[in-house]
């Protein structure tokens, strides 16, 4: 076994945490949040901008899917709820010259929104 | 001793019981995102337009206190989170023929963001 | 159209007030935490003693279905959320002499989670 | 610069990406919950037991520190809300032969909740 102390943790490693943070957040921050068609686009700036204030973040985009809210509207009272299964997000996040490209999106097959490290950039200016 | 069963609640009663609802679900749905000057705008828009996909909303006005935002902002990471403190959210909500005015507002001397009944409508049409 | 200025709001308008922020809250709060069968007690537990040092909060009963999660169970991941449908919730709120019984329970023909007022007691000691 | 393409992304990698987001999803799930003295325990437990439940995790341990509740409690209304500087968290995640120990611990300095990568093991059997 090999064991890293504090002092050999490196950008790359703080990046990856820091990119979890993130999306965590934004998940359990606003999933639930009462949603109908009309309140996607400013529901979606919100949430950018929101996780953009967080320290490290370079970039976050957040889509809705506007067919799944349709789909989900409840028949009497007309709106839902937003849901994981709802969400596209990417962010950037960069510490130092290490920059990782992170995703969360509705894997279909298994059921879940999935949250993956989609790139890693190392050295950069 | 009084009661009253299900058959003898008024419109009134269920406005303000779903004018609280509104309210409550405001506060902990919205309070501890990440937030920044910047954000503001944004995530006063969101919150009226979520809070006001809900059933029996007429109309929810946020306001976000930009000097608050600014005053707490971490001295190192330059954001905040969003405080009961920093709100005041004025609401309309209407069943049948009861219309009530509710809000929210930091109250200075109770310490506390405190909900509260501005009007009760009734009769009208 | 019959106007009431704040002087004439009435504990029973207050009670009612109070009881749909306290369920309004809940929902919010703590709809979306991660959720196995195994942590089903102590959510219970949580949530009532949370919602329960809220202001004038006489009782709070919470169950959450055993099935529902179960049968919500994520197949690789073996765990869950906590959703609306899964929640049960009776509370009891008291302002003076007035003490209101409210609840929320999935309703399975309005496929809601619908939050409604049981039973009014005025005039009580 | 130099790419890592998801091919190359490592338990190491993994592990801190899903440690991250185990502590920001806690935070943002449970923060703004109301809170008594008493209501402690069970809001400890009931954070620990829900977090446990998310995949990857070892184990996490949850401390809310009894003297800052105390402290914050609203005069008039005796309770407050869980706050970020209230915690101290500790949790183990592991991804196949990596564990790594991660904490939030509020930072005195920085007066804020720092989330932090305490040691990494890899080659664990």
């Amino acid at each position: 076994m090999t064991e890293k102390n504090p002092q050999e943790i490196t950008d790359r490693d703080n990046a990856l945490f820091e990119a979890g943070i993130k999306l965590g957040a934004l998940y359990h921050q606003f999933v639930g949040s009462p949603l109908s068609p009309d309140g996607i686009t400013s529901m979606e700036k919100a949430i950018q901008e929101s996780i953009s204030a967080q320290p490290f973040v370079e970039s976050v985009h957040v889509e809705i899917d506007k067919e799944k809210v349709t789909a989900e509207l409840n028949e009497t009272f007309r709106y839902t709820e937003l849901k994981g299964f709802m969400l596209t997000v990417k962010a950037a996040i960069r510490v130092n010259t290490t920059r990782v490209f992170v995703s969360m999106k509705f894997d279909e097959e298994l059921n879940y929104p999935l949250m993956r490290i989609d790139k890693i950039e190392e050295n950069i200016e």
